[in-house]
């Protein structure tokens, strides 16, 4: 579905904000509780914990990470779950998000509708409450900026920092062709995953997979380290070549250092009867520099995704 | 200074996206903490606190709320400003923001880094941390959003609701003419007063005016009840009519009503002595539909400004 309405009847141009923020509501249905606590005050009031809270913010833009090609609901969808996926590489989990809103105000009301029941729909099931938000207009954009508030599960966060010389390095799922197969709309976020690893205290660093395995794991490896990786042992996806495992990004899984005394092959069993349903794959280890092993592959050669830069 | 570079030397499509974080770390300088308590890493991590939590989220947009002949550090300032305003609208006090920025590519180096260092000194005023964000490109865009989060500095935030018929309507500061004498960049947000407004039981509700009052102090009104305004006691700015003050917005005072059994003089004299430097007007009283007085003003034929709505 087009975004952008055929005639301005079937717009969002006939509607004021008010009437607007009316319909929203409507279609975040459950998970848009009552003011404060939810959309309808100047601030949204969150309910009182003791926990340490997480904070993260990212967009879906028209053109950018979604087009015409695109359902609608699977774009709201992905919006929530690209945040939610962070608040996993923490071990935390998920509690509630504001989204702010910039259209054209040629959108179309039923593209809309589909884009914030897909929010709705991922919301409800991770148990977000969606609080607060804002809408602008502004000339040929569509945009969604969600920032998501959660809290740790464990008695600590789990950070890209603490790795040492030695870990094992882990990852969930498959990589590559993320885009080319719509895993990147489809995906669930490894929260199960997150917060069971948070309780780990052998777990020492832990990332998500957004911009490809050789640029995250870089995040991951300790000053002086070489991540030297199993090529064979690289879980990808059908079809997937290395470098598409590598640098493609847009995975969505889990990277995380394991602290080498423990028995890496043990440590995957007491994973899969904890986790069944979720593949886990050794990948490599981080050694010193002038250990790597003459068949290990190493990141050198390999760029995840950067942004802005022209090729 | 426009904010697209005449020549690509001088924008940002040289950098990738990790040199460009670099230097918006450097230009938010001392405001943006080390990981995992600032930018770095899957989420900011906020420290623990027993208050109630508060969020907002506000954008500014080339095109719709600033151009080429705004100063980039007004705009900066100006983003985290209008987000406090409504911190201070809750007798609330700011903590931490994130911010989500989409630019082209052809954003000059120059205007991005004024933006930013306009941000930090509005952030280290206000003692708010950035601790997060993110970076998105995309065509012929150029905006930010800025998520708040904030705490309660008493034992309770004041929302929009809780006004009764008989309650005395207070206005900070002057209305109207906002936009045209530049207050829309150089107002302070109200945080001091709304921290000080949060600690009095006699003040019930309170809001702050974005919108217009007239639409804004819709919002207060109980139901039933009509907001009878007295025109005289309007605070209106310099050259600003009666409408000017009613309905242009963007005024970032605070509005609020106050119990109809307080003395509203007795009540402003405890304001002077608190707070000499505020200007405080009592403008009206909420009264019953059929009890309102001959010479009052109400607000059914001033509408506030109304988002998205094509005239």
């Amino acid at each position: 579905m087009h975004p952008f309405a055929g005639n301005l009847r079937d717009s969002v141009a006939g509607w004021g904000e008010e009437r607007l923020i009316v319909e929203i509501r409507r279609w975040l249905g459950d998970v848009s509780p009552e003011s404060p606590y939810g959309i309808g005050d100047d601030c949204a009031v969150l309910r009182r914990s003791r926990r340490q809270r997480l904070v993260t913010v990212d967009p879906v833009i028209f053109g950018r990470h979604f087009d015409a090609t695109v359902p609608p609901r699977a774009a709201g969808e992905k919006l929530l779950k690209r945040n939610l996926s962070d608040i996993a590489a923490m071990g935390g989990r998920p509690l509630a998000a504001v989204v702010a809103l910039t259209l054209d105000a040629r959108v179309s009301r039923r593209w809309l509708e589909a884009f914030y029941r897909g929010i709705a729909a991922a919301a409800r099931h991770h148990a977000v409450a969606i609080v607060g938000g804002d809408v602008a207009q502004a000339e040929g954009i569509l945009a969604a900026s969600l920032t998501l508030i959660g809290e740790a599960t464990a008695n600590r966060v789990v950070t890209r920092r603490g790795a040492k010389t030695g870990d094992w390095i882990f990852v969930t799922g498959e990589l590559g062709r993320s885009v080319a197969t719509g895993h990147h709309f489809r995906f669930r976020p490894r929260l199960t995953e997150g917060a069971w690893l948070a309780r780990r205290s052998e777990v020492r660093a832990m990332i998500d997979v957004s911009d490809g395995l050789a640029k995250d794991l870089r995040a991951l490896t300790p000053r002086g380290a070489v991540a030297a990786l199993q090529e064979a042992a690289l879980p990808r996806r059908r079809g997937a070549t290395v470098r598409a495992a590598l640098t493609e990004g847009e995975d969505y899984e889990l990277l995380f250092a394991v602290a080498g005394r423990v028995d890496p092959e043990a440590w995957a069993r007491t994973w899969r009867r904890a986790l069944p349903h979720t593949r886990l794959g050794c990948i490599g280890r981080f050694v010193a520099g002038n250990a790597v092993p003459a068949d290990a592959l190493t990141l050198a050669e390999f760029q995840g995704y950067e942004h802005l830069r022209r090729a």
